[in-house]
This record gives structure tokens, C-alpha cells and sequence, in this order.
């Protein structure tokens, strides 16, 4: 029994119930109402496993779960950036690193190292795991745009170019998910939920 | 590239959505805002990769977590029902098993009969992997209810004996984790937020 390693475990599983209230700038399905962080990760692992068969390349699915997971905890103490932000950049700031030392480090020690490092992997997008991790959280608020009217890209009157910029990222996972995502995009354009340009 | 596979999946993956909207009793750790289905869903998951170290058998934690996202699925067509409801019992009722088939059978086949066959494993609570799972699930409001002064306990009138029996399932999963949990539910009664009998 190790007793030590618990009471650290349940004070992390009691600290991060504050992702519950970390606001995304993303609607849900079809919907007005705010999604938030807990709910995006549950979803995004939902899709790892439902999807995972579309990844170019082999990938532990259970690490790509874990990433998905976890990559928002930072944002309990860093806050939310959108990914949209001209002035914030969104990744790996220093008060996201500060935020996943504080919170991972309420676990056991080796616990805490392995989720700070997924946490890395998963922002230096440089694994198959993380690639593909990376494109499901790309393809998330895609969906949820064009159920929505154009969500956030009308809202926040973001264009094409930058869009495809950002969801390009899904194609370093898995092609086929790209190919669906191009013509996502190509129809949003064509229904004029997504402009060509901003003037 | 399988486009056939993919769109149905990506139905399915609009379709679950709506567990965001599904209520539990339960309120948020210190808190007076219920939790729904998927972000209670997100912190099983969550306490399933961290607490792993402590189910008395081996399990295989990829199983686990998706037990443990999936698992309410079925309450988006038979909704949420109330752990201490004395009416309607919560496990496998028909109108569960016929949500879980309209659900996951829009995945194709082969993963619809997968995660099928992997929430009634869930549900009938026999290998190692479900006792874990289940273990988790019976956690999570155990410490909610602690961090807010008895919670739906003392919300619906719910006595320590009752309680002891829905969470002592916990004891099928991991002796350490019954241990702690036992010695919460002592506290919480010395505390006066659950009560020996109700009159």
C-alpha cells in the first residue's frame, strides 16, 4: 500500500476539477453556449480512440489518451489563449511551463516528470503520438464552427488563410483526416461561413 | 484511406456532444454547480491513468479509460439516473442497452460492437479492468460530496448505510483505495455531513 503516493494523487485529482471552468472561445455542437477545457479533452480523447485506425503512422493511442488529457491543465493557472491571438502566442510560454511544474508536481515525483514530459511532447508536436494528439484538437473546433455558422472565424472574423494556417497541422497526423478537413474548409467558403479574405 | 469509416465516425463524434449537456446530482469539488456527464467522464479517465498504481490486479489502463469515457454515453438517450434513486435502478435497464445500440451503431461495425461489448463489461462489473473502472466511477463523487459539506448526501437525504454499500464496490478495485475512501466516509460521519440513519 502506498498511502504517500495517494494522498498526493487525490490532492492533483482534487486541483484539476478547475479545468471545469477554464472557458474555450469555441461553442459546442449546433450551440451558443461556451465549451469548456474538461469537456474539450474528454472529447478530444474520444476521437483519439474512435479515430486512431486514420493515423499515418503507428501510435501508442494510450499516450495520444494521456496527452489529450492533460494538455490543457496548464491553462487552471496560465488561462485559455485562443488559438487566434495576434498577440499572445499560444505556445509553450513560460507561465504555461510555471503552470504544469505547480500542477504535475502535486503528483508523486516520477508521476509528475512523466506528465510534465507528455505535456512537452504534446506542445513540441514532434512525435507521431503528439502529430496526431495535435490533430484532433485542430479538427475538434473545426467541426464545431461549421456547425455553428462559422463559430469563432465569424466571430472573431478570422480568414481562410489563417484558418488553414492553424488546421494545417492535421495533416502532419493523418492524411485522410486532412483531406476531409481541406473540404470542410473549401465548403465553409462556398456556404460564406468562412471569407476568402478580411479587408 | 477508408472516407466511409471516417464519416460515420465523425457522426458519432457530433452525436456525443450531447453528453455536455447531461447533469449529474453531483456538484463540482467546493461548489454549487452540478457536473455533467463529460466532465465527470474527463476526471475518471483522469484518475484512472493516475491511480493505476494502486488496482490490486493488472489491468490494462488503455481498456480502463475507455470504459471510463464511454460509459455514460448511454444517458444521452436514457438520461442520468440518480446513484440513490430507490425507483429506478440504475444498471443495464433496456432503455440503456437500446441507447447504447442507436449510439455506438453509428461507428462502423466492428467498433460499435467493440465499445458495445466494452460498457456492458463496464456495467457487469466482472473483470479486473470493469472493478477498476468502477472503482473510479464511485471515487470521484465520494470526494465531491466530502468538499461540500455532505453534498447530494445531505441535498437528498442519503444515510451512511446507503452510502456504504454503493461505495464499498471501491474495494473490488483496490484495497488502498477502499482503505482511504472507508476512513472518508468515518470522517464525514464524525463531521456530522452524513448521518448514521435517517428517521
Amino acid at each position: 500500500m502506498n498511502t504517500d503516493n495517494l494522498l498526493k494523487q487525490i490532492s492533483f485529482i482534487k486541483e484539476i476539477d478547475k479545468l471545469k471552468y477554464i472557458q474555450r472561445k469555441t461553442k459546442l455542437f449546433n450551440s451558443d453556449r461556451n465549451e469548456n477545457d474538461a469537456e474539450h479533452s474528454w472529447h478530444l480523447a474520444m476521437m483519439a480512440i474512435v479515430l486512431a485506425e486514420h493515423s499515418d503512422r503507428p501510435v501508442d493511442i494510450l499516450k495520444v489518451v494521456k496527452m489529450v488529457l492533460i494538455h490543457d491543465i496548464v491553462e487552471i493557472d496560465a488561462g485559455d489563449t485562443f488559438i487566434y491571438d495576434t498577440v499572445k502566442n499560444h505556445t509553450n510560454t513560460d507561465e504555461e511551463l510555471e503552470a504544469a511544474k505547480r500542477i504535475f508536481g502535486l503528483l508523486p515525483s516520477e508521476q509528475a516528470e512523466e506528465y510534465i514530459d507528455i505535456w512537452k511532447e504534446f506542445e513540441d508536436g514532434l512525435t507521431d503520438e503528439a502529430k496526431f494528439a495535435r490533430s484532433m484538437d485542430r479538427l475538434e473546433p473545426l467541426l464545431q464552427n461549421t456547425s455553428n455558422n462559422g463559430g469563432t472565424w465569424a466571430e472573431f472574423n478570422v480568414d481562410y488563410q489563417k484558418v488553414y494556417d492553424k488546421k494545417k497541422v492535421i495533416k502532419n497526423g493523418s492524411a485522410t483526416i486532412w483531406n476531409y478537413a481541406e473540404n470542410l474548409l473549401n465548403e465553409s467558403v462556398e456556404k460564406g461561413i468562412l471569407k476568402k479574405m478580411t479587408e
